[in-house]
């Protein structure tokens, strides 16, 4: 049902006007509350859906589920059923919501099943295997290109030929509303030749989309673009919180490492590919041709607005950034066939995160870096105050929502603080 | 007893002279054989310890282990209990297997906890968390700044002020034996403006020693030099497989990718710092002054002989390297100390690889690029032949122990054979 757009569904849950979880959206998470142990739910509008109350009262009883699939702390076991499993218990699912399907709504179980989403925790979704980062778009790779190397060859010669990425920290990787401590580490001042110990001084978010995998292959095989997306279970918002300044001294020759890996937070729903699914659309002309393997018969990107607020301490969120996951240079199976390509496999729960998503204009730059222009431009904030980096105290917000036709599909948000850094 | 290297142990097993597994070893791997399922296991000369069946029969009964905690596919679980338990466990099987106890060998259950080393299957001793690879043979690092930058300033400006690395993938880290296929990818001729897809002709490998970490440190948190060997569980043999071509087109500016991801290989039987402890040994010395947080109290490296056999297909292994892993100018406590600076977490299971183990001499050498100079002069092979690179059909054969006072402590082997491309 959740690719015929144009059927208006409606549910007998209330949903709350430009809510992000409508019956049209219906994405996985794992939460907790007071009494209960981690399981598995659905979001829709104020509500979760406790599914392991559901398959208790036999509303899956036709699909053959393992026993206490859904009493699990991650969702990666409910993945590796496959598609064809996971897409029935969402259909399911947005039957039973529908406002002329009696079986739950009339159903002695319904206060059971259905949870106050306010008051549940929400937990890490995925156990992480491997967590990849890429640099796929073109904006960003040119701001930085701009500001660090040379204004009029800002791309290096690789970036238009491969979609570049690295291997990022998978353990440090927690979900939204988790606080992150200001890290410390070697800085260097440009005027000095020897680096001094302290805490970062230019502290940044990175506004990110990431996929998470939900099906493995062998060691040696590859993922063709055609086939990448049934790799591909749904997505997340991402913040790739970064430490520029450790970053800057410590990142030649081998890449990012201690300026990224004291922590990236991610929304705790996992929104599916086949909510995404009116919402495709195609990515910009690639120019040089890319080689054969990273060509695409179909569209692979998603029409989806991103917002970044940033919150001082009790004081009111300013939106410092708008932007759109569809201008990503390099799409999600271009990145997956190209991390495959040489043999490399892939497990379930695997996190693929864009990279720093920024449009063209000046507001709708995805990291603090290029806002303030490496702190040469301060940006202001709605009760006063400006901010060229994250301050102690401030709350990064990440939103993310995809509308058409009177459909809307949202990821709710990824936020998190910054706490003074740790002593020693 | 393990730390009393100058008494003498006999064992009733009868152990080969010049056998890595001696009765001062007691190596940790999971095996299984044909009838059984996975195990932990323990390394006695031409045998394993089937530490599941010491178990069921009693033999630990002192030690109140949770049950089942040697029928495990990984040391995870195990490694988690701790250093007190884990070390209790090894100097009860160090116990029971010397000469004059009678309690194992004149036990009727003897015959089924003594399994046949070459009987039985080595299996991935971890389930690996996170991988990290770091770049802190100081001959290494100046080999490869003199073949591609500066002969006269070899090593990058951070290289002395930190242990440079980076993020690995966990996923394609396999144990020895396990055949790598020839990665695929893009290469870009230095003649030439765009790249080719094609298979890496430049195939290598990197002789390393990578630890394990034993005990998991909280988001935020940071180990002290001091304490970092608490973190360590043991030690094993690494082959970092890497495609030259692929990895100098990719790498900047956010690291290895490709060019590494298609596999690394590692020894199956994790060697415990506690075996290690006989031929602890101090650092090269460090010039400038390395950062408080990176400074020693006392010594963190290993005096560990290592050595490269390349063997072609069917013809003899040939030596073509001998290194020690105490050059290394970082030591595994700064490596950890340097990790977790920022806060970044630890868990149980992640290695730590040390990077590119190189000597002096151009015969210490661990890398086909160094031993070749980047191809510029062949390697010749014992039967005839000569090599630049790792061709299709050989197998890369590393092995390491070390020795003193009579005593040894070996790694075993790691090994792998190249086979040809995957077609796409």
């Amino acid at each position: 049902m959740s690719d015929s757009p144009t059927n208006t569904l409606i549910s007998w849950v209330e949903i709350p006007k430009a809510s992000d979880f409508t019956i049209y959206n219906l994405p996985f998470g794992i939460f907790r509350n007071k009494k209960l142990s981690p399981r598995i739910g659905i979001a829709i509008g104020d509500k979760i859906v406790d599914l392991s109350v559901l398959d208790q009262e036999g509303f899956f009883a036709n699909l053959f589920l393992p026993e206490g699939i859904f009493l699990k702390d991650s969702l990666n076991e409910l993945i590796a059923l496959g598609k064809i499993q996971t897409k029935k218990i969402r259909d399911r699912v947005q039957a039973l919501l529908l406002a002329d399907n009696g079986e739950l709504r009339d159903h002695s179980a319904r206060g059971k099943v259905m949870v106050t989403r306010k008051e549940a925790e929400m937990l890490m979704p995925v156990k992480i295997g491997d967590y990849t980062d890429f640099y796929s778009s073109m904006e960003h790779a040119s701001n930085l290109g701009k500001m660090f190397r040379d204004p009029e060859n800002a791309l290096l010669p690789n970036w238009k030929h491969l979609p570049v990425g690295y291997h990022g920290r998978a353990s440090s990787i927690v979900v939204s509303g988790t606080p992150i401590h200001r890290p410390k580490g070697q800085i260097k001042d440009p005027n000095s030749d020897i680096p001094t110990f302290g805490t970062t001084r230019k502290l940044d978010f990175e506004l990110e989309m990431a996929f998470i995998t939900g099906k493995q292959t062998k060691l040696g095989d590859s993922v063709s673009t055609a086939d990448a997306e049934d790799y591909i279970f749904g997505f997340v918002l991402f913040n790739d919180w970064s430490a520029r300044d450790i970053q800057a001294w410590e990142y030649v020759p081998l890449g990012p490492f201690l300026g990224k890996s004291f922590g990236s937070s991610i929304s705790p729903w996992v929104v599916t590919l086949e909510a995404l699914e009116p919402f495709r659309t195609a990515s910009p002309v690639q120019e040089p041709e890319v080689l054969e393997y990273l060509k695409c018969a179909s569209d692979h990107s998603f029409d989806i607005n991103l917002e970044v607020y940033l919150q001082p301490d009790e004081k009111k969120a300013t939106k410092i950034s708008s932007a759109n996951y569809k201008a990503m240079y390099w799409n999600v199976a271009q990145q997956l066939a190209h991390h495959t390509v040489n043999g490399c496999n892939i497990n379930v729960g695997d996190i693929m995160a864009s990279g720093t998503i920024s449009g063209t204009t000046e507001d709708s730059f995805g990291s603090m870096i290029e806002l303030s222009w490496n702190g040469s431009r301060a940006v202001e904030l709605a009760e006063g105050g400006e901010r060229t980096f994250v301050e102690d105290g401030d709350k990064v917000i990440m939103k993310g929502y995809a509308e058409k036709d009177g459909i809307r599909v949202g990821f709710g948000e990824v936020s998190g603080q910054i706490l003074p850094a740790k002593t020693l």
